[in-house]
């Protein structure tokens, strides 16, 4: 079940540099274990924006939730989610 | 070259039938061929919505907005597009 | 799996009366049938709108895509869609 | 009588964890005994967010200020009230 | 209990001016019954608006919905309904 | 002459709670001053938040201006101001 | 008493040409009769708008609002109204 | 050649009490100058806010920037300029 | 003295193919004859949008508000105004 | 490949003039090679704000996101970013 996930990340100025440090390496290491379980399927870059748009694949509603609020970025990050579906005329499963 | 685009469709209440379903029709053939192209690269429907979230794979920005201009529901449709780029903690070079 | 849907339904004057009435009892037909199978599982008027605000527990963001789209005053409507999970405090499961 | 509210928690970085910890008990705590005297009828987690939409069912507007202003949490909260009714398609009393 | 209603209304121009007349003659008569039983306790215009802010003091919040839905001018009205309570400073029982 | 006029309070966490104390009596007695005078005509707890709604009568815009800023909370305030008048359909001099 | 008055002019595509000429015409009339009156004491176009930001000077919110109301062209204006007062940091009495 | 500002100020709980009378007083001090000298030819208080509504009359988009970006109270303003033009309507050149 | 414009062009569905295209082809020429004097320095389209974003160099205000007023398209756009002027670390006059 | 981007900078009150001065001059030293070298094509400062409107001319997005990123004042700005391309009615290749 997909669904779509923007991530806007916003850490304060004056933030101690080595813990931020510490929290992307956990952040990047993180997301890397759920991309290879496929349940991060897409991440992509905003142009300009320290922010990502996501496609996530998760077997329940509950499970996504579970994932986004352990992320070790999510305390400063503002998140929207949306629920998503295959689109009709598609040739394949879009995942 | 990637851009996040969401389409919004808005068909008027009263809008004649025949029309829409060719419109519509086309819309799906054009579609297929840009996929098949791999030019639109992902599409998703928004549950509960007339709307998707599309992922196009474009050499330029004139390209993209040529596409998105001839598309046969173009006149029913709000845009919103949005510049992506690769993002530095994927594995994969996600497109 | 539950979703929170908010439904705001806006017929324009002038409309057929008689459609217009043969569509709202198809809705609650639709309403009812889906209410006893336990998919519609709440619904509420929004005072002073004609709008309601409803929970729905679905197997699957597409079941839930499908029943809104299907819904006979869906072309009157706007929608909006925020997915839901239990509350890490409640005392029971609260569907 | 019934109210949808939605409340959006935001403790802020650097908050001291040990008062946060206690206020969250003491909320949770305060929770239950609403919930078990069907005052707050209804809890859930929106998904990706420190936040709930809930139901309460009041005798009175007073009596659900007076609830919302003496959580434990409401200094950290936002909070949207909307007034419900009942739905006339209802086949139950929906609480 | 006391509710906080805006009203703002808008009759299409062009909408045939013998029924707008009688609609808003009706309007009048029923909010004047309204106010004569103590429900409809205030009403202001808004200067330079064809809008208004009213105090309703009802039994419940399925009592101001069907009185609102039921004005007569009501299908071309645009309504915020915002639930108030006593304020502990006042020196009298505002209503 | 009469206006509407809406007050958010916001006191930052951390704020000096006696000194806090303070603040809210100097407010609460020259709330009651006010409102002895026919001035500050009616107020109302907006419910779930430290908000009011209130209506004041006053000869001019000057003077509500001077009102309001010589509020002692007027520093930790959002307000807005909505000129009134009488409505025409009104059976009394509605203030 | 001074507002601000901001108005917004909106006459739909394939208004009868000759009505939209003598509502305009009717409309410039009573402006340059309220301005010779001192009533409508500035006004100035928006650059690249059919909007006009105006200063009036009235006795009352209800002069003000009986005044807007039966402008010529108010069916088509979007109308937005500020208190004003004169600012303690002036050299003259601002009008 | 007419703009029109507006300028909300907003001095942060805490600054020091000292430097903020010398902020005001170099204010006003430098908008009389500027007053006298045909500048900045109107000032309004909006009524409830720390804010006001001005007409200026500079030669050049470039004068205007440089006299708002070297107001004293500038680092505690928000500011938005709308270009002006004289109303074809209006019986004398309204400055 | 530079004005950045930016303009949503959207012509109703139903409307006059032939009217279009004679008002889309005025619209060329005029903005040609302003390209060749220099007073419409730029324009660039908005990918996936009806619409541009244009520089303009003009003597005054009412300039650029007599040449938008009189652009063809113009009771089709939507049009932002906002007041350019030269970056004081720019290497060369950026017109 | 043409992005218009605006950038509004926003130092805190407070923060350490020096560092704020060699940010700034760093800035201005990084803006003036990509200008020499043709990537940043214009920039325009917005009339009374902290603000540019700038057009940059890049090979890729990703150009574009490594460029905007790793500008000294980056931490500072809020940036919004939209794709451009050439307008069909131009005499000129507008860049």
């Amino acid at each position: 079940m997909l669904f779509h996930v923007e991530m806007d990340v916003n850490i304060p100025l004056g933030f101690d540099a080595e813990e931020a440090a510490r929290l992307k390496a956990a952040e990047k290491a993180r997301f890397q274990e759920l991309q290879r379980a496929g349940t991060w399927r897409h991440i992509w870059r905003v142009v300009g924006q320290y922010a990502n748009v996501s496609i996530f694949d998760v077997g329940s509603n509950a499970e996504l939730h579970d994932i986004l609020m352990s992320l070790p970025l999510y305390p400063f990050m503002t998140i929207r989610v949306t629920a998503l579906c295959r689109h009709p005329s598609s040739l394949h499963d879009d995942r």
